[in-house]
């Protein structure tokens, strides 16, 4: 045991020489108690293991918690088929494809979609409840419907590669689902005989001579603490989008996202402990940016331009992908453009609204070149009014020509609307959830799930893969623990 | 030793415990004789230590001796005095926080230009020949002029951010003058003492049980070896464009690039290295990517097009950003609108030629939607008319408006022209060159700098940024390392 010190715990791994003493021992360490922590858990406890988590909060939840508890599953789950959906392992995986680029991971892809319609069962059988119903509006139902789009399977270019379904899976529970779900995960750990310490950060895992993970060091009330690994550790501790240092050097660009879909637990520390371990940790610049323009939905018959009046986006676009296009690739820089016909509020983005008699006037107000903005509306609303989109292939029922004045235009720039941001990268991780070193070999011992490890998405967010990746692949790596 | 083997060694640093014996040993090892290895090495040998580099190849040179041997230095260098060009450290850093973002280095970028002319007076002592005439054609010179432009110093937005100044200095030889480079750096390297042992290839750090880098793991004739360092290693093996894995896990949309400005020996084990070693490697996904449309620099006066018909840049940015805004930002997927007054064939892009009568039938030609073409080109011919170009800024020198049939189109997409890329990502160091661990903290007797170092552009490359911070903080890091 180590004196208590203000400076900021290192993450580099820890020599078990240096351990004097072990302060308790399980099968199975798991450091994080939210979606991968808990499945996880119960999947080692299931197996036979003796399994204790070690979380910083004073109790399970994690960032699954404060989200709404979407989880996006498909391949035929039985709440697809419910509901009347037809879908197959090639389809969602098709979209996948498509949509996690460039370069997806498509080993990880192929997993996630194959073990997606059981795993859908296994929840029910836990006990999480799923209303058989459809959700038409393509975002969170504030109701209790089951099924609805989270991704872009309707919009172009995806509705053309793959067949699309709805995948987003919500619990049955009005309104934000998150915390309701981990009530539910976390009960199934404590049945499954997992031990639960709380108000323990976790900071550097502990290394054997041969540079196996056999332990943790971690901290409680000021107190150092090691706990020992009989077989092994698995990492599920979060993303880094609240650590700022990290932010600024591994994904600069999400530092113009200032709402950030996590908690405090999202500093990084997981991935560095596994870092410091000798895991690699990549595409560490990916992140999801979700631009919630909508609803209202007809807002999707405005145009969003750039800084130079250029569309750059179907309008009917996911919430997910507005944010990555708009912040990735336009500096978020954007302007959603409106006629007093179709001008409605965004009920969440924010924004600044400025308004003109004409076209130019209105670019006037918002500093864009006037006869560009001009030019790209007339380009727009003269195939609009033919129900065609010939540039981004918006589907015709958000195809209206804007004509009607006065014009608006809602300034959903970065520093004016809402871009929620959380992090894709993470260590490297293969399909048994294995964390991967510089050689691309398991670093032995050790296993990460949830934002820890890379995300498939890269980017290409569809809401609900984080939870869906974080269970899939926790429940993976419990098992692959418990019997190593 | 241990014996051969077919597989790829690991890059995962070796305990010393597990070194039987040393083949050599120096006060500092220097992996890699390319130009930030070979400053390295002159300075640590100049310092006093005894210093070895290990080079894979049969000799040193690096890609550096495959290069165009441009620097970029700046700061009021005797060369940019010689030639009439008054700059300041100041207006240097200027320019290159507002091109290498987001998120610049500020410290390192202060460091290179702070260090900028006194090193290039080194340079000339070194016996490096430098002519004191500038190059108007912001490219390197077949002749041997020593000065030009080769970023983006006189265009919109950097012309109004920071005074232009050219920074581009080139040795006195006809042509490309990295070889040139190199021999006055080996030559150097070795009157100072320097042993250089060729034909090894460095595999993994060796670390003793307190982490700190003692030593390095070679192959030579496929007899591994292991050298001491008394004092410390300085990695200098390179960027990793070469590496198909690396590439896909940590730059996928770099994949495109089918043009690698490289030597075999930028495969990434120097930065998997050091990772292995617990240096953290950040930026990993940011490259350098040139797309060279012009000579003839005519072409300026065409307008580039994406996939929209939408222009998307100031058609006189250098190089470096034309293949970084071509790629990154429009997925390689562009196009050179001409007209017959100004069609001119690149000398070096490659790329396909189409043509046609009227702007509509090009687009048809080329799979653009006809009118939006027709559209991005009204606009623009009817402010270039005036001289103007109120969305991208272009200077007036090329603005002409493209009316006089027939019109044509290069398609400089990824797949048909030649864009070559590096990589800027790398181990995070600090303004002392010393490689950083996932704490921010020095990992012990360990420096690196050239390619195997996180770029200070990132992206936002001007060339001779690469060889500049490859030699400064080569320097630096030969230096501390000595002095350990």
């Amino acid at each position: 045991m180590t004196a208590p010190s203000d400076a900021p715990a290192s993450a580099r791994a820890l020599p078990e020489s240096r351990v004097s003493g072990w302060d308790g021992e399980a099968c199975v360490l798991v450091v994080g108690l939210g979606a991968a922590g808990a499945c996880a858990a119960i999947e080692a406890a299931r197996a036979g293991a003796s399994v204790r988590v070690l979380e910083r909060a004073g109790g399970g939840g994690g960032t699954t918690a404060v989200s709404d508890g979407m989880m996006y599953f498909g391949g035929g789950t039985a709440l697809q088929r419910a509901c009347g959906f037809e879908d197959t392992v090639e389809e969602m995986a098709k979209y996948l494809l498509a949509s996690c680029g460039p370069e997806p991971d498509e080993a990880r892809i192929r997993r996630y979609c194959q073990e997606s319609a059981a795993h859908y069962d296994w929840l029910v059988e836990l006990g999480v409840p799923f209303k058989a119903e459809f959700y038409p509006e393509r975002m969170l139902s504030p109701g209790e419907e089951g099924l609805t789009y989270s991704g872009n399977e309707l919009v172009h270019p995806f509705r053309d590669l793959a067949r699309p379904a709805p995948r987003a899976h919500m619990p049955q529970k009005e309104g934000q689902a998150g915390a309701f779900l981990m009530q539910k995960l976390c009960a199934a750990a404590e049945a499954a005989g997992v031990e639960i310490t709380a108000d323990t950060l976790c900071e550097r895992l502990v290394v054997d001579a041969e540079g196996r993970v056999v332990g943790v060091q971690a901290t409680t009330a000021g107190q150092t603490r090691h706990y020992r690994a009989r077989r092994g550790v698995v990492l599920a501790a979060g993303g880094f989008i609240n650590d700022k240092a990290m932010v600024r050097q591994y994904a600069p660009t999400l530092r113009k996202a200032r709402f950030r879909a996590s908690t405090e637990g999202d500093d990084g520390r997981g991935i560095r402990m596994g870092m410091g371990a000798g895991g690699a940790a990549i595409r560490m610049n990916m992140g999801s940016v979700t631009l919630p323009f909508y609803p209202p939905k007809g807002l999707m018959r405005g145009i969003f331009v750039n800084r130079h009046a250029q569309r750059f986006m179907p309008e009917d676009v996911y919430q997910g992908r507005a944010g990555e296009l708009a912040l990735l690739e336009q500096h978020g820089e954007v302007w959603l453009v409106l006629d007093d016909a179709v001008f409605e509020r965004p009920v969440f983005a924010g924004g600044e609204i400025h308004a003109g008699e004409t076209l130019e006037e209105l670019a006037g107000e918002i500093g864009l070149p006037p006869d560009a903005l001009a030019a790209t509306v007339a380009l727009y609303n003269e195939h609009a009014a033919c129900g065609e989109d010939p540039l981004f292939h918006k589907s015709a029922d958000y195809l209206q020509p804007l004509v009607t004045p006065p014009f608006g235009a809602i300034d959903l720039s970065w520093d004016k609307a809402i871009y929620a941001a959380f992090t894709l990268g993470g260590l490297a991780t293969d399909t048994e959830a294995r964390v991967l070193d510089v050689d691309g070999a398991p670093v032995p011992g050790l296993w990460a799930a949830g934002r820890t490890a890379a995300s498939i998405s890269s980017p290409g967010y569809s809401s609900g893969t984080s939870i869906g990746e974080a269970q899939i692949f926790g429940r993976i790596a419990g098992r692959n623990a418990a019997r190593a």
